[in-house]
């Protein structure tokens, strides 16, 4: 029987979780293919307004009637550095050409992240089973808040610091992202790029010192890697390569297509801030590349530079120029149904703690 | 019962290997203790010149009479890039005041690598019974004449690409080294800094392509590590980081209390090559942060640069000039007798993996 923590806390069957795939490749048709299959489906809804993120909050409920999560970006956008009206001009000018090879002449229509208090309301107001931060932590007035009417709080860290200031913000679970996890870095106490520790020795520090159930994220493409976080204090895992190139994922053709040729035999992802100013692991492409060394803006400024050339390259089917967010271990990725890859991630698990049973010492 | 490759193919009782720590580390003592508690020990020859590679091997066969394991390195000199007289001299003229700190005023004694051939020419005169090379792979006839007079031939890799490069060699068992380990990065087919991949990522993937016995080297501390390095398709594991602080390690005593002190709550290590001019991660020290981005020479250069002032260091007692090589897991560091944390390891899997048959979905 898996731990019992993290499936209680949540009332789910399988303790693995769905990562937040906002942007587009996290759908409700996603989350609620993980839920019904018995895990625990999420809507990453950072970059959506309220009445989206209300919308897309009913339109699971209408397709799922098991618990699920929602996650915001905790980052405040007050506390983002300034860029210069020079600064800013140079990354603009860098982007251009890219923009124009898509067909986009005008300036950027630039981005304004959603007011993050806005969103927590409608969390609250729709009373979600489960929610969780990226890039901070909550107030404990909001974690308790939450916490009174039922909602299940996760926080995010990347290193063993930020997993203490979590838990004694009164989160109930700690999603641990090692250095191998897709997309953003969540770090919210240093530096990303200093940030980086590998699951193999991030985990079990955090599991010594902080005893709350902790969620795995990184590099957990099949039940090898689920069993490997469960030897390493895992109570449950967190996944989302291995989600990107199911059918009910959101990610463009090109972007599956991208994400199933990445069978490389080197590392073929790579830290870029590029796409939207905050550092994050995707699949190295033209743009990544071009834009090494180059001018880039803080966030949310470079996610508004570049949000419409990204939309328009996944119109055209073009991968040179998206935001290919995928951790370290997706040449594992497959583009089985959501529900089929939960039923097989299951019987992976079973089959790898028997090997397992059959090697102990 | 332990996966049966390994051990069979080195005559061990346990899948345990000592990460060969050259340059100090790494005593016959430290080896003898591993091996007689039925790990392999080894012994790391990169620095030694031939007469006392066969010197610390007869040290070695006199404390014990059960296997162990030489590593060379087999990066030729003669790749190495050439730096210019006026970057010798900027170079130079950055790592002057630290040795002057020390007590050193003259100029450095610099450094010429050993000869390759004349040092694998000791490994085939003694008889050597598991022969490891990093940094780079051996021709196919090297290869076989070591296996001809029954010596076992490991390689290192660190990434899929370079773990088929190693196998096709005609190697018996590959060690993979991922992004957490400590110490000099093996990589030998790619730029260093893009080769840095997680063990949950890396260890699958070579798992599914290579059918030789795989032996995981990256931030394993304790059982849960050797758990989920067999659960993730490991055949045996290496550990360095876990030895340096034993009492049996040659390590200084300055080098084993920054170890040991080593509890920080982010990541204490960085990847740097400010001190043998090959990437390396290590603890960050003062050294390695006045360095970073000052002007590096490569290898040997560098090495031959800062040499005398680490040496120096040592014997004072200062931790801010030497290189603290160790893993992103260090702050699990241990400082039991060799044996007894052999010992100890198998305890813990052995309660790992009976805790993960609980756990099964």
């Amino acid at each position: 029987m898996w731990p019992t923590t993290l499936i209680e806390l949540c009332r789910i069957e399988h303790p693995i979780v769905l990562a937040p795939l906002a942007g587009g490749p996290g759908t409700p048709e996603l989350a609620a293919a993980v839920c019904e299959a018995g895990g625990l489906g999420s809507l990453g809804g950072g970059y959506l307004e309220p009445s989206a993120l209300r919308a897309e909050i009913r339109k699971l409920r209408a397709l799922t009637r098991r618990p699920f999560l929602v996650n915001l970006f905790a980052h405040a956008p007050s506390k983002a550095p300034f860029a210069s009206s020079e600064e800013t001009a140079r990354a603009q000018a860098f982007v251009a050409p890219f923009r124009a090879e898509v067909g986009l002449s005008k300036a950027p229509a630039g981005f304004a992240p959603p007011s993050f208090r806005e969103q927590l309301a409608i969390v609250l107001d729709e009373s979600v089973p489960v929610f969780s931060v990226t890039s901070g932590a909550l107030d404990r007035e909001d974690v308790q808040a939450l916490r009174r009417q039922g909602t299940v709080v996760f926080g995010t860290a990347t290193t063993l610091c930020e997993a203490s200031v979590l838990a004694e913000s009164g989160v109930q679970a700690v999603v641990v992202q090692s250095s191998e996890a897709g997309g953003h870095r969540a770090t919210f106490t240093a530096p990303a790029e200093k940030a980086l520790v590998g699951m193999m020795a991030l985990l079990p520090r955090v599991a010594d010192a902080v005893k709350i159930p902790l969620v795995a994220a990184g590099a957990i493409m099949d039940g090898r890697g689920i069993a490997a976080a469960l030897a390493l204090g895992a109570h449950g895992v967190q996944l989302g390569t291995a989600f990107l190139a199911c059918p009910e994922s959101g990610a463009s053709p090109a972007y599956k297509a991208a994400v199933l040729a990445a069978r490389g035999e080197g590392d073929p992802t790579v830290l870029t801030s590029a796409f939207s100013g905050r550092l994050a692991r995707a699949l190295s492409n033209r743009f990544s590349e071009a834009a090494a060394g180059g001018p880039v803006l803080p966030y949310p400024q470079q996610h508004g530079l570049t949000a419409e050339m990204r939309q328009a390259a996944a119109r055209a089917g073009r991968a040179d120029l998206l935001s290919l967010w995928a951790g370290q271990a997706v040449g594992l990725a497959r583009s089985l149904p959501a529900g089929e890859l939960i039923r097989e991630l299951v019987r992976e698990t079973r089959a790898t703690i028997g090997r397992l049973h059959g090697q102990s010492p």
